[in-house]
């Protein structure tokens, strides 16, 4: 089976793979917050890549409910929650549905929506998300989210994190280009050679104030969560 | 100074440096072919995405010309020369123009024509190419041709030996995700953690027979040729 990244969503129409498995990357922060989410009890997240839209269906919608998201890194006004992991505790979110905008890893979620099977993966939950993807028996696509249109070395390295898990379980996928790559980098950062206060979106997050968030979006296997996209819906 | 690398020319209009200095880089071969026709004294390359345009300004051209190109790796009917570097020889084009017209190459060019100084690079002329580009005192991009729309390992390789040429010049560049990313590449090649030949486009010319081409494309530094593209025409 084939198993390959495609570095920014707004490649993957061009990808003969959206057929199959889909895992979606925004390591810092969507998906490891949407995996905390789930983690913390949340019923189901919906992703809005137009923060109005969340709170137009968010005051239609019955239930307890809380807004959440970030636009360049900051809450957004007026959301209960921004978009740093460390926000989506049970006390927060448990029994919830959360209805998340985020500037990159919402509309990710969305251009991969047409895979059969689309998970969402972060370093917390590598193995876990590589195993799921494994078990569905497609060909696998991981989906970077990037920033703001354009490659993130942060999610290029958790996609390679993932590529390795998934190698674990399966020695015979055929890798593509990027996938091979992406393997490398995340074996270079293992060993201390790549340096992630050298990544753009990394070292802008570090300024703003959120280290707290980066020490933990780099945790690795802390959590078996692996939430799943299915018709608009994100549950555990 | 601002130094990134652009994985496939069509994102190239996503960049703010395209206003600098370029280099364009496809390694596997048109960059290394097109280098390889001003080493053996070639009057001019003029570089045409589609065939047909080449054989109608071939047609209308004075003075001695040849036509050279390939589609899928393989030489375009009726035209002179394909696209090995070694077929380029001073027998071949020496004083002549050489129209070439090939699937990747001659697009990622015409998209990077906006750059105020556009040079061709390779590894065959990495540390030349660099100290040219440094000299022009702008931001850099480095555009990878890629392979038929999608990333291809070996322009990244060869992008991000050129950043380390540029990193050996002048260590103030800030290095865009990209640029970072092909420099750590390039260093797990050299150190033999990183095998082209596991890559999909240097294994599809292996098995078209062009070994010797793959073994000439990667070898470095052999030539201070740095082509240079300037309205419509590249010249040494």
């Amino acid at each position: 089976m084939n198993l390959d990244v495609v570095f920014q969503y707004q490649k993957l129409s061009d990808s003969r793979l959206i057929k199959g498995t889909a895992i979606v990357v925004d390591l810092l922060r969507a998906s490891t917050t949407i995996i905390c989410a789930i983690m913390s009890g949340a019923k189901q997240v919906i992703p809005f890549p137009d923060a109005g839209d969340a709170v137009a269906i968010a005051n239609r919608l019955g239930g307890e409910r809380v807004l959440g998201g970030e636009r360049g890194g900051v809450k957004i006004p007026g959301f209960g929650l921004g978009n740093s992991p460390l926000e989506y505790t049970p006390a927060a979110v448990a029994n919830k549905t959360v209805l998340l905008s985020t500037t990159n890893g919402t509309g990710a979620i969305q251009a991969a929506a047409a895979a059969r099977h689309l998970y969402i993966g972060a370093l917390i939950n590598r193995s876990a998300v590589a195993l799921a993807a494994a078990r569905a028996g497609q060909d696998i696509v991981i989906v970077c989210a990037g920033t703001e249109g354009n490659f993130s070395a942060d999610d290029a390295l958790a996609a390679g994190a993932i590529v390795t898990s998934l190698l674990a379980l399966d020695p015979g996928f055929v890798l593509g280009d990027f996938a091979l790559c992406a393997q490398h980098l995340y074996e270079d950062y293992r060993e201390g050679r790549l340096d992630p206060n050298r990544f753009f979106h990394y070292s802008r997050l570090a300024q703003l104030g959120f280290a707290d968030d980066l020490d933990f979006c780099f945790r690795e296997d802390i959590t078996d969560v692996v939430p799943i996209f299915h018709d608009g819906i994100i549950t555990g």
